[in-house]
């Protein structure tokens, strides 16, 4: 089960560790970590991880290809139309199409989402139908061989899940047992419309700030005027 | 506000990355990631990170030591002098000492949780009264300046409740609002308590060959001997 994991500078850790945690649980597994050059790659949250590959030398029909997310570090890859080829390129011959977060905005730039459900991060969602996808508030979708997860702490239900999907239930009950998954989110805050309205209102006034949706109409259309989309 | 995370090899990923994701949130974060020698460690997760410093070089007096878990990786460290006066030494200045997982045995066998209530995974939490702690079933524990969560993703519950309550509630709200964590399990068996049988067996049969916990009176002998304990 080879796995095939971008990290681009600047991506949200936890959206790369919680699905690589339960991807290691798949029988037969192996991983690369993708950048455009190989070696070091900074996360958003003080750990930095190492690209084993870059774009001439990973896999070419990884089993799994995985994207993680980000606020203002994804939007600067919906304009690397570097990134976009490559994603669309493997993307191509994976057998799995697989993001977190926003990383699903980057599957809809590269064209993989046309007439597929797909999750997001809940101030992101709404714009995948920019790019022909069918958002969908779920914690994680899989339709047909696209598998997305909701905003970045969904990767660990998204990881189950596909553990699940990939190795049989009873495989993805053992893996949600071995990680203590019985989550006790302290605030219970977790989504729009769990969160009180100050906290509603402070999180959206940042999240505005970092994710610039109004850049998103651009990006299909440069994308569509290169025949690409 | 200097976080000072340990990585040993083949440290568990997601024990270091949610609550890295949440300290980030804090107020003037910095952070450095620490083992015997700078350079690439390998996680149990197919991705590796940079080490930044080592045991010479890093911050003496960080606001937060974190220590994640593993199974066998783990036990490996208990047997490592280095490793354990190192958390004892740093952890005698830190302002708040810190664990995931089986992490806190570590804590435990440097002699810090003497007298503090702590948690840990599952399978190993009551062994933690061997080294003076009182073992906890919550998903996790603050005790004065001990904070310790239970196995792996509680460190996403024990990483945003370290945000409130060092940046207020208010913050720690929003940081579960920007995480989007409102988690939907997939399998509904993340405890012992909550697991099928078939499914606790199996996961029992598993941990029981990778977390050798026979071996812990030994860890314990030893350090007493050495007048550290």
């Amino acid at each position: 089960m080879k796995v095939l994991a971008l990290a681009f500078p600047g991506f949200t850790f936890i959206d790369l560790a919680g699905p690589m945690q339960a991807f290691m649980m798949l029988p037969g597994f192996s991983s690369q970590i993708v950048w455009h050059s190989k070696g070091i790659v900074d996360s958003d949250a003080g750990v930095s991880v190492q690209a084993t590959e870059d774009f001439g030398s990973c896999w070419k029909d990884p089993d799994i290809l995985f994207v993680p997310g980000n606020s203002i570090h994804l939007f600067k890859q919906l304009q690397d139309d570097r990134t976009i080829d490559f994603i669309a390129d493997v993307g191509s011959r994976a057998k799995w199409i697989t993001s977190v977060c926003n990383g699903s905005l980057l599957l809809g730039a590269a064209g993989l989402l046309k007439g597929y459900k797909a999750a997001s991060y809940w101030y992101t969602r709404e714009h995948l139908s920019l790019f022909g996808a069918i958002p969908t508030d779920a914690r994680y979708v899989i339709d047909r061989n696209r598998a997305t997860g909701g905003g970045m702490t969904a990767g660990i239900d998204f990881g189950l899940a596909m553990v699940g999907q990939l190795a049989g239930e009873p495989v993805g009950r053992v893996a949600e047992l071995a990680f203590e998954y019985a989550p006790q989110p302290p605030f219970g805050t977790g989504r729009p419309e769990l969160a009180d309205p100050a906290t509603l209102a402070k999180t959206t006034e940042i999240v505005k700030q970092i994710m610039p949706v109004q850049e998103l109409e651009g990006v299909r259309a440069r994308r569509s005027t290169m025949g690409k989309l």
